[in-house]
């Protein structure tokens, strides 16, 4: 069953499970986009990291082997995919600081790069993981950009995070349900 | 300039321009790509190649050198993007040969991909230019399926291209406007 997304919140404890956390957010992500794969909800990738290749052997006929590349900045974010058509895309964060997500750590391309997203009426949203209080945001971008352009600090506090954004439900299969969300956006805005 | 000899054409020319091409069909994308992206037409990027990193020196503090590495094959196709809040996905494939394209070009991994992407009501297409003809062809991917799976073949004429879609249209800028077509399936899948 699919579990939509709500805003009600009681005590500021709620959605900070206590399960034992062994999982990077990305060991996460890749896990669920797999399970949404191959239970058919939605298709979503991680995109390669981009390497400027500079040099290439082939120590057989078959094989070429890099000898020389480095890493390239990405002009995008990590994550695109598709849900009922919609074009949906991300960038995951996961926060050691336990009171605020310091916006240094989104940088100017990918803030250029959900921007557009946004333009394009894509569904443009950040997921950011409060690792030591294990709780994970559904961050809808363009709530995210109006805070971080009304903001005068160069940090966003776990509080607004807490008043603003839907928690993602952390599971086992799969471990991070975020596609709800995704489907909620959608629903408001193209009332499917 | 050496005029080689033609066969002479009279009605098969259809959609065949005279323009003199320099341009490789991927470098036609990528300036199509950028045009779309300045003009805010649509946010489309070209995957970079998945590139598996067995060993990396730091021959200085800031810097990461890939020494071993290999071609991943890549699990989706090369180009997805969002226009009107829909997502599209596309490969895009050069023929030579000048009467048909080799079903051997597609492979299976971006054919389950793009099945993959009709299912989530996303729009999945190929261009496939005949670089000899110098025409380039947008093909909807679920038709494109249907002939792959009616025909005992192991090609699809030039024929069955020229009578089941469009030509998309060269150019100056942008090279290879592709996007109407894919407006016009929005507008036929959606009613918008």
């Amino acid at each position: 069953m699919i579990q939509y997304p709500t805003k009600k919140k009681t005590s500021d404890q709620k959605g900070i499970s206590t399960r034992n956390r062994g999982m990077s957010l990305e060991d996460d992500l890749n896990l669920t986009n797999e399970y949404y794969r191959i239970h058919e909800l939605a298709n979503v990738h991680k995109k390669p990291t981009p390497v400027q290749v500079v040099s290439v052997s082939y120590p057989s006929r078959n094989q070429a082997k890099i000898v020389e590349a480095y890493y390239k900045t990405p002009s995008t974010t990590d994550y695109n995919g598709v849900t009922q058509g919609v074009y949906f895309d991300f960038e995951a964060k996961e926060v050691t600081d336990q009171q605020r997500f310091s916006l240094q750590r989104i940088h100017q391309h990918q803030i250029d790069h959900l921007r557009d997203i946004v333009k394009h009426m894509g569904c443009a949203f950040l997921i950011i993981r409060f690792v030591k209080h294990d709780v994970t945001f559904f961050v809808p971008f363009d709530k995210f950009d109006q805070e971080m352009k009304s903001t005068q600090r160069r940090s966003i506090p776990l509080s607004w995070f807490q008043s603003e954004c839907a928690i993602i439900q952390h599971g086992f299969t799969p471990p991070l349900h975020y596609l709800p969300h995704v489907h909620q956006w959608i629903k408001e805005k193209y009332e499917k």
